[in-house]
């Protein structure tokens, strides 16, 4: 791993994106500062080392900075080789860096819409967000057969656990506060069977902003959208 | 190398999408046959090679389909090594890859919006462009300033090159057809002196798609889109 770096991590901490680089940290083994950002009032340091999306997170390495989340997580696989957050062929990377895509264009926005909404349309964000989570089920499972452990990458949690993990105690919330199934065993077993494996880690565990947390969260910005759209 | 691969791309030949991944298996120098796909009427094959997004390109090599331009970019780059798409060390291939993400995001959205407009829309949205292409310069220019080679990766193109490069035509077009001025040596001369060491490769010229196509296209794009949004 050659020196220590010095690594810094500016976040918010109900960010699922934030909660990524979170996790890929620790699964490394990586010391790192952490720096809360109020988004309300960002920080002078955030605006100038994110002045393109000023957003969190920002991962700072040497001084360096990092931004967007799935940029972030290839570059903490590059620069802490152990263990690999991607396959060492070609192709299975592909097949990664294809599903962590289809989750960031496919998974959020429907989530977003469960939270924001009622009646019909929150009846269709929902059947969306199954079907899309029954697509990803499917082809995990096809370019995935699993081998060798209980997660999606095998024995060892790479991107897809973590990313498909990290997701999971805003997905419960949600579906408490919208009232709506989601994600159960019955409906994408061999999902949650991968989730479950990722959560139950201790390092998982202690890393993910705690369940009563996110869930008075949700179920404020719920109240804030329904409010909104009243009006 | 190792052994010679079969190759073969599903492309549409005005997709700027497909032309990346033309451009980056002619500058690996891979032998590959095209499949004109028919977007109106897609084939089976298609629908059975990406059945999640069902859009080309798709890029299939012995067999294994990848989908989304992007992933094809960098699995193109980890199947045929030389000559490399993206910097060798970690910190230069995130800014890359954070540079690839910002022209996805921020540079597509305002140049679609600009074929479809007309008036203060259309004012708005070549201002947006313009403004993107300006943070792209600044941010190129602070990350990889210019060393070895008239390219942005230097002396030999890399995915910024091809990404930006390769939506150069298209951008040419769209000026001329809503006449609006987007990109030129005075506006952003450092990316403008990229753009044409890339263009003027022979490779790249016999590559991209015919200027009076793109233009034809592009023409008849606009005039669609003007005569649905006065119905």
């Amino acid at each position: 791993m050659g020196e220590a770096k010095q690594v810094k991590l500016y976040g918010f901490w109900l960010s699922p994106y934030c909660t990524l680089v979170h996790l890929a940290l620790k699964l490394k083994g990586v010391a790192y500062e952490y720096v809360e950002e109020d988004l309300t009032n960002k920080s002078a340091t955030l605006l100038q080392l994110n002045p393109v999306h000023q957003k969190v997170p920002v991962l700072v390495v040497d001084g360096k900075p990092v931004a967007e989340s799935r940029v972030i997580l290839e570059y903490i696989d590059e620069t802490w080789a152990e263990p690999s957050f991607l396959p060492s062929d070609p192709y299975s990377r592909a097949r990664v860096r294809f599903w962590v895509d289809f989750f960031y264009q496919r998974m959020v926005p429907p989530s977003y819409a469960i939270i924001r909404s009622q009646g019909e349309e929150l009846e269709k964000a929902t059947k969306e967000f199954i079907e899309v989570l029954r697509i990803l089920e499917k082809g995990i499972m096809e370019d995935f057969p699993r081998k060798k452990g209980p997660f999606i990458h095998g024995s060892s949690p790479g991107l897809l656990d973590i990313i498909v993990g990290a997701g999971n105690p805003g997905t419960k919330a949600i579906e408490e506060v919208a009232d709506v199934k989601l994600f159960n065993e019955e409906m994408t077993p061999q999902l949650y069977s991968y989730v479950h494996a990722f959560l139950s880690l201790d390092l998982v565990k202690n890393t993910v902003v705690p369940y009563d947390q996110v869930l008075e969260a949700i179920k404020e910005r719920r109240m804030m959208a329904l409010s909104s759209s009243k009006e």
